[in-house]
């Protein structure tokens, strides 16, 4: 493990003073292009030189006939060039003292015989001239707290904790928006492409040094450095959760995954064991890949799998204490001290059982404040998952019956929300026990996103939400695990010594 | 099973002319004020006689101090009273000769003994004048295609044609803006509370007759009447798919539901054999329930279980063929004569495997048109699955960097939307074969909105999708066997005679 993240070779990869960039032009039918505006969309506040063959200025930017003409040493080139003209540029990078390139060109391993000797040819170029590159079939690096985005996609959202490495670059992209919904975002993420010469293992590594990193998520369609990984992971785990999706484990999948980027992508059991070896927490699709990291960066660490439901209606009380059963958790019975104190708060037909179900409020603010509370103070519960309904919903319709127009009404049902969800926040900070939510719907609804925005993660499924408090429980399990063990490897290495 | 819905006892809870109303009054205090506000809201046609013991008017309409100065006979009664006061009203209301009643009142069998005596006392009350009820501890009906909707949510969306029963309300109610934001909506829906005289089996039947019902959505916690829900769905199944989502699976599970509606909730094996010897698709999740429903309402029958994959993006593929393989669906080769037709409109970079992964559209519009009616044509397809890109957002983002204004841009971007959402859903008419399409971000976006609203789904992951897919695979072979069994259960009958 490196002890900064300054002594990767992804370093200056993802944090450039000066990029050198072919393929961009005048014209968005070139890919580059897109690519060179997302750099100036996000407020790249290095220096950029965008080299064109006839163009005076690309994009506002003075151009360069060739890397040659630059007057500085870049650190960093980025190559979006067709396929035939990859290796010629490189080759002039290494030429112009250039050590370090992001190589998003397509058409090598990836495509057969004839892309994997032209793949073969751009290591060799590479090593000549001491390059290491990410790449060839990439779309390149997000960093955001460099204000760094390579990508044809603009960057959305803040700069955020979670660390990505992915053999996919959709992946990336297709996760600005839907991570911004959830107020999330990426600290780093790499698309590795064909990884001809940095890997994902490399990128594990950088992550795992990356102060701005406190999850990192894995997207995997096959593993060559399966040992290194196990290694680098294991030094990870310890401080740093990492999460994983592997795709490839069903025959179709395994299929697809090896036309895509070239790797020979395993038995799912083979990586089942790597994962287990490693301390990696295995998500089985990309909701889950980052509602792990969701929680895994937002919550505090679950003492145990002791989960309490509260809910104001059966069904949702039901099914979320079923889908706790299936992902491995305990509903526990609260205590008699609890049960007195809840009983003041619930109606006749409410149940004090697990999951709480107080079927009505007597008072709208009991639900947000001294309910959960009493939950959160019951020696047993070590998470708290609480349904929440559509408040603005039911608050607008009732206000707008009682008279109110719209707009009063939304301005009252905002107060509201506000109120509630600052409620929930407050008790959240204030006991160290995993707090999350859950409804039927999708995360744009004002009070969601209220409540979204404090920190509290709120999933549109309880299934979602009990998959990743085992997750969280789980964690802590692999993190005391894997350090032990650490541990007597060093002692086992001592004593042999 | 009926030959006409209008044969059930049900026909006049969700068809009725006239209701008195018990429970409202002019202040949201009681719950009764909000659901007669919902029957209102939506519109009811018939006439509305509120009974309150004080008011000359409950929300505008004159009201009535007893029941039996109600000037007719009414075809319905809704009870939203105090426990206490339920049972002599519904004695007033038999007096008065009603026939049916829907007693949302909560505090019978589920809170415990005292409840339980109360409830059977209901029972004998109702059964001394012949009257039908639905309920207690219920939240009503809906029944948009009559304007109708008893319970406290005001109804949004189309009348739809998912029928529901529930033995949570709710799954009723929380699911009219979800289903609404899929284009969907319920035909009926049924929240059944304690079933202490018309129950889950009933409304099936009601529903197995009803014609705006396509499909029926099942929640369940727990059947009384095993027996009789098999036969009657077995009578259903070859003409119309019932999908249930049963709860109590798991231990956890199977403790909160007994609490929930006092039905005694069986261990999942059991009602893992009812539902195969019921010939009823069985979902994981509320959210599985309705995209089972909403394949199996839109989707022409699927002939098999072979799936194409058409993408523009590696990663996406892949995580679409891994869950198509979990899925237990089969992913062919394509045929030579696709692969011909096919490779004009792929660049270098792309690949002509299943999945279909073009990589980028050399011509925009190939996604949407000639590509995937190659796929559709192809002898091996019975399913064509797509993922689909966020296009509006690269188109307008692409545009604004051209030089156009954000308001140009949209303008641009959503005819854009239209011509490839209208082209999708041309092939979707033309082709009898199921089109689905998947992206890994909500419902909301503007060009999955146009997709949906021209009767794609389009799912926010492709695990979803490919649950769906198999759902409707296996509908058409359940549909096959219960038919075949049925015809010779007759065949015995008649041998036996």
């Amino acid at each position: 493990m490196f002890s900064a993240m300054q002594e990767s070779p992804l370093y200056p990869i993802v944090n450039p003073k000066q990029i050198a960039f072919f393929g961009a032009s005048n014209s968005f039918a070139a890919m580059g292009t897109y690519l060179l505006a997302s750099v100036q969309a996000l407020g790249f506040p290095g220096t950029l030189y965008p080299i064109h063959p006839q163009e005076e200025t690309v994009r506002h930017l003075k151009a360069y006939r060739s890397v040659l003409d630059v007057p500085f040493v870049p650190d960093l080139a980025i190559i979006v060039l067709p396929t035939r003209l990859v290796i010629q540029t490189l080759e002039q990078c290494g030429q112009k003292g250039i050590k370090h390139a992001i190589v998003v060109s397509a058409g090598f391993k990836e495509i057969g015989p004839e892309g994997s000797a032209l793949e073969q040819e751009l290591v060799a170029t590479a090593k000549r001239y001491n390059i290491r590159f990410i790449g060839p079939n990439c779309i390149g690096v997000t960093n955001p707290h460099q204000l760094l985005n390579t990508t044809f996609m603009h960057y959305k959202g803040p700069a955020g904790w979670i660390g990505m490495a992915s053999q996919s670059g959709s992946f990336v992209t297709q996760m600005f928006d839907y991570l911004a919904r959830l107020d999330l975002g990426f600290s780093t993420a790499f698309s590795v492409g064909n990884e001809a010469n940095i890997d994902v293992v490399d990128c594990l590594e950088y992550l795992g040094a990356c102060p701005h990193t406190r999850v990192i998520a894995l997207y995997l369609e096959g593993l060559r450095r399966g040992r290194d990984f196990v290694r680098v992971a294991r030094e990870i785990v310890p401080h740093k959760p990492i999460v994983a999706l592997y795709v490839g484990g069903s025959s179709a999948g395994m299929r697809a995954g090896r036309s895509h980027t070239g790797a020979l992508a395993g038995p799912d059991r083979l990586y089942e064991g790597i994962f287990r070896q490693s301390g990696v927490l295995r998500a089985r699709n990309i909701t889950e890949l980052f509602d792990f990291c969701w929680v895994l960066g937002t919550q505090p660490p679950a003492k145990g799998r002791n989960v309490v439901i509260q809910t104001h209606s059966g069904g949702p009380g039901a099914t979320a204490a079923d889908a706790c059963g299936r992902a491995g958790l305990e509903l526990p019975a609260l205590s008699a001290n609890s049960m007195a104190r809840l009983a003041s708060f619930l109606p006749h037909t409410g149940s004090i059982n697990n999951p709480v179900d107080i079927t009505y409020s007597k008072n709208p603010l009991d639900y947000f404040q001294p309910i959960p509370q009493t939950l959160l103070e019951d020696e047993k519960t070590d998470v708290l998952l609480m349904y929440f309904l559509l408040t603005p919903q039911n608050v607008t319709q009732r206000l707008e019956q009682e008279g109110l127009s719209q707009e009063e009404a939304l301005t009252q049902a905002q107060m509201m929300i506000d109120l509630q969800a600052e409620s929930i926040a407050q008790l959240a900070k204030q006991y160290p026990k995993p707090l999350l939510g859950y409804n039927f719907r999708g995360d744009d609804d004002p009070f969601t996103q209220g409540l979204i925005q404090r920190g509290v993660p709120v999933f549109s499924e309880p299934e979602r939400a009990a998959r990743a408090i085992e997750a969280l429980v789980r964690y802590q399990e692999l993190k005391q695990k894997i350090a032990t063990q650490n541990v007597s490897l060093v002692e086992q290495a001592l004593f042999c010594k």
